[in-house]
């Protein structure tokens, strides 16, 4: 048997996020559906991370095994040929049979979407979070305060699991772009919710509820109450998987 | 009375044009169902253009009669309370009693989105055109050719009523921008489908089978065989009205 990684984009709208689930539709399965068509047999997926319902990504990676003879670049044409249209293939390449689409990723990257513009604008419905008033700037400098390795208990939702909420921050940006206000976040991993706070709690300095100073502090109590909201799943995109 | 000029922005998609239609979702009554919860009475409302089943507008502007006491505002924040969210109000005027939103028009400009990734882009499925390797400099040499008054017979479908197909075309041009390229034209007035068949002409130029130096032949012809493709109703913007 080979493995393949496979790279997938996806607008996450109509998904109740990657993981299989009763009587919801989600990523997962559409993959497998394809690749069936594809391969002739439904090939187990392993996913790089979950991802919330309503949650998009610009790069999603999986692993599964398969010893035929389609290549790669074929069977991204042929599962694209039988994918949704909220659902793209963009790259397969071969890779070691102990690599891992989870466990072997090195970083991961996501982006959370703003948009302040006077009014809600129709474009960006479900693809952005609507705001007044952002300064980038402050963002920017907020946002500067979550790099670093930290106990990150500050910033996940409770119901995790994890025991161990130490994360790697590598970098974290805030830009304006293209109308929209751009939160980038890379880290070696991300506990449940992890972005959706952080962009909450920038939402918060924005509003001068919360000071960049605060940050730090925040982050030290490991008290989630003391971050800001968190910001709803429609913003956020997983936008960069690094092996 | 007074009368009152509306600017909304909407994502097409979901609506059958502007036009009320048996049966069929459309913007125009969707506006009149907004209006009547915020004025208590059903206006008329006189939109500015009809528009094609899933053609998008960044601008489109109607009137409507109003002498009540709320302000131009508070219209605006009031109906956007009770509009769907892919349908927006973003400005409201009180204009002169003779104005028209359509008769009082002086010029439109049209955007026809295209763009040209290796695979399609979940995120522009429904909002651009996919197209292979496109020559963002030939189309606007291409697109220059529509400038001026002619007899646009060759870019008006078929089933139009209206007698005089001469209309002044005041610019045009092709720009890549944002990972989209996109074709803006601005006009006295469109026949039937004239912007989307210019669209599908570009097209035609960029794949070889029509030459920039063919498009004033093909507009002379008044023949509509001779032009492209009439290009998808999804690319399709009305950008911004001038009155």
């Amino acid at each position: 048997m080979s493995r393949f990684l496979m790279s997938i984009r996806y607008l996450g709208t109509n998904y109740h996020g990657w993981q299989v689930q009763n009587n919801a539709r989600t990523i997962q399965p559409s993959v497998q559906d394809a690749l069936e068509k594809v391969i002739g047999f439904r090939p187990n997926v392993s996913g790089c991370s979950r991802t919330d319902s309503g949650v998009h990504a610009y790069e999603y990676c999986f692993h599964f095994d398969y010893d035929g003879s389609i290549s790669p670049v074929n069977l991204v044409n042929a599962i694209n040929a039988n994918l949704d249209e909220d659902i793209v293939a963009t790259a397969c390449n071969e890779v070691d049979e102990d690599f891992h689409a989870r466990y072997s990723v090195k970083s991961k990257e996501y982006v959370y979407v703003f948009y302040d513009s006077k009014f809600k604008d129709p474009f960006l419905n479900g693809r952005a979070v609507h705001a007044r008033k952002l300064d980038e700037k402050l963002m920017d400098k907020a946002a500067k305060e979550f790099v670093g390795k930290f106990d990150f208990s500050a910033f996940c939702s409770s119901g995790s699991s994890v025991e161990d909420k130490t994360r790697t921050v590598f970098s974290a940006r805030v830009i304006r772009e293209n109308g929209t206000v751009r939160f980038f976040v890379r880290a070696d991993g991300f506990l449940y919710n992890m972005v959706r706070i952080m962009a909450g709690t920038l939402l918060f300095v924005c509003m001068g509820k919360i000071r960049v100073e605060d940050i730090p502090k925040i982050i030290h109590s490991k008290d989630r109450s003391r971050a800001g909201i968190t910001a709803p799943a429609c913003g956020l995109y997983l936008n960069k998987v690094f092996y």
